[in-house]
């Protein structure tokens, strides 16, 4: 039998996984991605408040395939595919045909038309989105530190959006870095001025835990100093201040947008069945209908689960998709038959901060709450991280950072690009005259 | 009696030396400098070649001086020093004044009038300048592999400029690259054409060395595929190749810059005595001449030895000036006479890449070549960076990953503005269509 190919657009938790597997067969893989490297999403949000390096939660995608010679990495943006002929069109002038297309190009934020929120806010699904708020968020500490009266002007008021995991982990780790880090970085700060915010439309932290879970995670958030605005909308994010649905205002220079994902914006142009935010819809075998040598997966499509409804957008649920559709693909060859998609749920959890967490394990979800569920968080990141991480000592390294708070990552790039206008210059002169 | 006060410009080896010591005393520091990281430079190269990631070698300043409520960082540019009143004015509008006056900033590369090289060569002497150095040879590394016609244009010819310790490690940290990392990677890519130069005027690699170390060194070099080109000055260095004195001319988009450094530019602006290479220079115990409570540090000040030379631009000469400045700082306070800087000589060493390395320790150079010396040059290293690292480990796991070539750094960041241009992009088009 001739070797066959397979085209796999994005290096996520789905394609990587789709590629190690054929990698393993007499496959020719060619998996393209804008970046050159992995990442490890599930803790972006770290890298965001300064307690990881980029360098801890990416890898290069050409380490991972080094064994594999089969596997041929291609860095670069994808500007148009064909799902008929299985090609991919890649902005540098290339162009690629497998006997399989694979398509796990994840998501981007999305903003449900909220005026303001794709300029001003900070979304955090990648690694140059968390690189983004994190040098957001020194420049602020190092400006209010500086010149006090960029407090009056919201420096210190941190507004997340959104009270799923994203903003939930993302309001702790600011209170963390509130609470312990900057009071012993920041010594002329007045840091008891800031304030946290976690907005939410509904009326609940951590939606989709259990009621238990609801209130513990409310309560140990604002037992940190975070301010809960649940059942409120966000109406407008401008350059120095969000307005929201109840009419208050918020002056600040940090509006973290934790509020939803969507499909990537090439979705569109693929000509495919698009479903529940604009992601491409897959049959149970996760092959796109009328295309049966084309997959789509992970955050990028809406795969159905047994009963038919939606998996939801997580990173154990694309992974065992890059397996599963690798599965499938290679029963093709073999001539057995491709198998629906089953999605073995090992549970949710979210950091809370503090050493809390909460956790809900197993297809039961059995609760966890507190040093116990913190512990677990630990211990199955530990696991997953070890799989795309080389270090063998990493994540014994990032353990113990994640204790001691070293903050390992709050180098601030790029002053100059990172500076803010804070509107009156002369405001500042005058201030700085007044000292 | 009442506090005294010091303004440190530079947060380098000899500033943070200075803060250091002044810190444990009855003394407000205020520590000036435009990034909010301290930086280990003798391992610039490493990060040039993806061996480290940023965060392996910087920490940020105000970790640094966490248990210190005496010292106060801002994170600002200088634009205006007065040595009479002991005042420095940053970009952000402050200024700030101090019972003494420590200047400690740094260097910035010479490029001796070179044409072309500030515009298109790679200076190797903070971590912006390795980050972008890393950028540039990840890029070459990916379109040659995307397009071969790439490497006829010299995407895999690299040019290192120096063949002091700085060129000589970034030459065998990119030969050991191309020889034991990139075939790994790059399984498409025909890295057996890549060439490595060695470009100095002089006769020797490693001139402050001894003559066995140079002999060592050369061989070592050639051995790992290293071209050496001594008695060779570069004459211009355009955007596509470089020129050299002997005439030849070399393809190629990456000219490491390893020829020299001088004074910063704010030097000149100062009104101070000014000496080789533009540097600051000092009397004995550090002072200015005419200046008594003015002290130049480090890389930025010529300082004589006992002999009445100028001290090189070395890390460990920096780290004891700060020292010793502090030192003489604290002597006015008590009333003891200050004491002129004797630099106590541990050696010059250079790694040399796969297993190899040149030491001269002590006092008296005794020599060490080879495996011996690469591991004194670990050891070495690690106890000095041990004096920057919060994490207790950080250095088990960065001599892990070099043992292991890991490359943790390896992630490109920002492929669009990396863009090089090729010229002409029919050319492209054409081998594109012909493959």
């Amino acid at each position: 039998m001739t070797e066959q190919s397979a085209v796999i657009v994005g290096g996520g938790f789905a394609g990587v996984a789709c590629a190690k597997r054929l990698a393993k067969h007499d496959f020719s893989v060619t998996l393209i991605d804008k970046n050159n490297y992995h990442q490890f999403q599930p803790l972006l949000y770290q890298v965001a408040t300064a307690e990881l390096a980029t360098s801890d939660i990416t890898r290069p995608l050409r380490a991972i395939f080094k064994k594999y010679d089969n596997v041929h990495v291609h860095r670069a943006e994808v500007t148009h595919v064909d799902p008929e002929t299985r090609t991919v069109s890649t902005a540098d002038g290339h162009t690629f045909t497998g006997d399989y297309l694979v398509l796990a190009a994840g998501s981007q934020p999305n903003y449900f038309g909220t005026p303001g929120a794709g300029e001003h806010a900070f979304p955090l699904y990648t690694v140059e989105h968390a690189q983004a708020l994190r040098t957001r968020l020194l420049t602020v500490l190092e400006e209010a530190d500086a010149n006090p009266a960029r407090i009056d002007q919201g420096a210190l008021n941190f507004v997340i959006v959104g009270a799923g995991p994203t903003g939930v982990e993302t309001a702790g780790a600011i209170a963390d870095a509130v609470n312990d880090v900057i009071p012993q970085r920041f010594h002329d700060l007045d840091i008891n001025r800031a304030r946290i915010y976690l907005v939410d439309h509904g009326p609940v932290v951590l939606a989709a835990f259990s009621d238990k879970a609801h209130a513990y995670a409310a309560e140990r958030l604002e037992h940190r100093g975070v301010h809960l605005k649940l059942g409120t909308g966000v109406s407008e994010v401008l350059p120095d201040r969000v307005k929201l649905s109840d009419g208050t205002e918020i002056l600040t220079r940090t509006v973290v947008w934790g509020g939803g994902i969507q499909a990537p914006a090439i979705t569109a142009k693929l000509g495919l069945p698009q479903g529940r935010a604009g992601r491409v819809v897959t049959l149970p075998d996760l092959t796109v209908e009328g295309f049966p040598r084309v997959y789509a997966l992970g955050d990028m499509a809406n795969m159905p689960d047994h009963d038919g409804n939606d998996l939801p957008q997580l990173g154990s649920v694309a992974l065992q998709s890059g397996a599963w559709a690798a599965d499938n693909i290679l029963a093709d060859s073999t001539g057995k038959s491709r198998q629906p998609f089953h999605y073995k749920d090992k549970g949710i959890m979210a950091m809370i901060g503090d050493g809390a967490a909460v956790a809900e394990m197993g297809a039961h979800h059995h609760e966890l709450h507190g040093h116990v569920a913190f512990a677990a968080w630990l211990g199955i990141h530990a696991y997953l991280m070890s799989g795309i991480r080389e270090r063998v000592d990493s994540f014994v390294s990032w353990g113990w950072d994640f204790v001691g708070s070293s903050r390992s990552g709050a180098m601030l790039d790029d002053p100059e690009r990172a500076r803010i206008d804070w509107g009156d210059e002369d405001e500042v002169e005058a201030a700085v005259a007044a000292e």
